[in-house]
């Protein structure tokens, strides 16, 4: 027997609305489409977010991401702008009518992050944070889950139950690169798991190349493979000036790659019958 | 340059006072001692703890572990009995004077398990929750901070790091077995790490072959190679009737089982100079 | 400096010619193709082997695969019908035409499965067996170089310089999955490896579906990844009855799901420039 | 069932006599014992490996290594001296009375390496490789069989079990480090499988903590948790001058070192009762 119950398949496919709030507009995840999400990192500065908001929006992006809290391995690192970085997320949703995913680490801010979050997302280092999904669980927001970097899929599907056995069913899956022996990509990207979530569970599953390989270049194959494999979408990091960043710019896409990645990806999804 | 400054070592060693509360005796953790935690997994109920209490109290261990607040896999497991079970591990503690370790899982809980805990312990799916982190190292309590199952020993130590850089230097690191493709032991005790600790920084170490191997048949050897390889210390699962458990039984030794162990670990801290 | 000279990127691509012998067509394999590789496993007997080399044949795959000799995890499986086996991929390419690639696993036998090998395939249990590798690299064959399961981008790339340091350019490189901590799919096939290959390498890149998940399920989205993320090829396991198969039945897809895979592949290379 | 059957524990322990030929003398390995395997990575010259089984006759050591044949993973690496470097080996024999392992890589290299070794080797990259262990299994020696560095412990039985299938059941299991994402030590010596593989199977198990880490420093910790944890024996690397060897300098111990190390292990012998 299973040990996910309501994470399990049977038959259906959960698709997912994101009811963009305050002006933006709503998109869908799930099978049969194609939805993109970008953005930078962090949320450096209002101006930062501002000009790569409206670039993504150009480009195509649905979803508009950027951390205002970021986890980090060192105590010596840049924590992200905080309850600032949320306020400069606001203004760049009100300006561009890109709904807002932004992650949350702590039970404490869970309600002024949800102020302006369209989506919420658990990250990697959190997928195991129980009181975090317990909260999130009770909430009426959709929750992108990454899998934990050495989660397997069966811990992964348990931590969505945690979600909807709290009664949120609103849950994305991405895939974000699990930790292996091989060193020249920061992360290896599990394939195989998008079909594999495909068959286990109703779920919407995205993949983010940028954070699992840590290079831009590989970054457009990948996502073009994660889509080919059946993903309902794709987390990618776009930062108009990736050598200015404050984090991760090694592997985020400028404009002008970010415009190629959607190209590319615009053709793979008709080809494929996805909406996008 | 290492990342991290404070955790590293730099001719000393640091050895942590436990000063046991309402009555417990206090006990050394660090270099030059072998310092024995022993108990059940989880705190099951009030006579449960307290014959698991009188039970390694009388074999010799220095330190009670049980957990209140359990980190579950599944949403339907048994989570702990929580502030009821903080309640019935103070009682062991007034009976029997063994000072107290037990998880914290919620930054919310942390004031009300440092009303029971004399050492906190940080589990391995939180060292990489860094608020949880930030909050403990402004408290005066020792922290008892696990490897995360797939945390290299740089990330582990920057985990340490960030109690440190917040004031709280009193961090016991324990490794616990690190996930690898092999799978006929739930995880693989990366015994190097013990040198290797030792080698680059000042803090105390101590090893819990129970939850790395979880089989009982396999915990006496390595925890004697722990030992042996130079660790500061055990945390041993022992239960009065492991096949009535209600988690983690495989792994738990019987009162039997612990007193060999002990008798056998006793033998190598005094070949090898450590104090007992 | 990367240790590896002869197999490293200089701004080229390497395009192998397979010239078929005895009346087998030639193809080719590299950048700007997309080959396919296709048959059972294992060869079971001289109906078998003709049934399935008609079958892929048919269905367009420009290559028959089939073991003669098998490296067995045990002792007491079925290790290959050896020579005899041999013999019968002969009669199989004499009656379609396909070029035949088939495994070498003893230095002894290297002559006779050059008698009928098109392309001689060293599988991941010896990529380090350099005696094996340096034995070829004076043959004139185009060798497929599959990925030890655990070897990194490096030591897989130091594998083919071994060939071509010893005269043997003819190098296609084959990932077949890596050994991870999951373990709901046989092994995670390394998307990410076909783009960082392709940067650093000019030898031709294709990927092993069939092995790498072990479920017949999870391999046309897998291999759809591949040629996404750019890869040159493919080698899919096919038999006309998976369920009587003698070794690897799970994995291998039957005449219709390969028609079936063969026909989204088309439309994939078609999409991406690539002649098929 | 388990899948391996000769290799199987049955109640009965394997203790394996190396018969020293040519004048050397004879030991033991298995339960009850405490082997210690030492000498240089590679024979470097006839004065080299001379001075270095000097070194480890004087300071206790049982058996010597060195490898005339060595598995390089770049054809640009020192290879061994090959033949001559067997000479060399028979040549330390002669004069030390110590019998000799040597590692063999090309199954048509047996009759020769058997002229010299009391002892052959199969290194972890031939763990998988059948057509050796096959020539290998028909041949009246000893056979040390290392752990493939991504092998699980029923592979590395069934390894055995091809061994044993053919007839020859003097197998040494060599624990030798496996494949992590840890990469501070060069592998993680997996401690538990000492114990485990005490209660599967009745072949005697030695520990290589020297490949296995990478780094000297921490050998003679480990050394000790091998044996504390139930091991027969220790393989280390010794070289008179590390500083100067051809290859795995950083991980051999100097004489003084090696003095130690033989000084702790024979204390901890004595306290678990196995002669040394």
């Amino acid at each position: 027997m299973k040990p996910y119950r309501l994470a399990a398949r049977d038959g259906k496919d959960t698709i997912i609305e994101i009811v963009g709030r305050n002006g933006a507009g709503t998109c869908l995840i799930g099978e049969g489409f194609c939805t993109i999400i970008a953005g930078p990192c962090a949320v450096e500065s209002e101006e930062g977010i501002l000009s790569a908001a409206r670039l993504v929006k150009t480009l195509g992006a649905h979803i508009l991401r950027g951390g205002a809290f970021k986890p980090r391995t060192s105590p010596y690192s840049f924590p992200g702008l905080g309850l600032e970085g949320l306020n400069y997320l606001a203004l760049a949703r009100k300006e561009t009518g890109l709904p807002i995913i932004t992650e949350v680490l702590d039970v404490r801010d869970i309600d002024r992050v949800l102020e302006v979050a369209d989506i919420v997302q658990v990250g990697s280092r959190n997928m195991h944070n129980y009181p975090l999904l317990r909260d999130l669980s009770r909430q009426k927001v959709p929750v992108l889950l990454k899998r934990g970097y050495a989660a397997t899929v069966e811990e992964w599907l348990l931590a969505a139950e945690y979600l909807m056995a709290g009664g949120n069913g609103q849950v994305i899956l991405c895939e974000r690169g699990i930790r292996t022996f091989e060193n020249l990509t920061r992360n290896t990207v599990d394939i195989g798991v998008v079909p594999l979530l495909k068959e286990l569970s109703h779920l919407p599953v995205i993949v983010d190349p940028s954070h699992a390989l840590g290079k831009w270049q590989l970054v457009r194959p990948v996502a073009k493979a994660a889509i080919a494999a059946g993903a309902d979408g794709l987390m990618i990091e776009v930062h108009p000036h990736p050598e200015a960043a404050l984090s991760d710019g090694d592997q985020s896409l400028t404009g002008d790659n970010f415009r190629r990645l959607m190209d590319e990806i615009k053709a793979l999804a008709h080809l494929e019958g996805k909406r996008m």
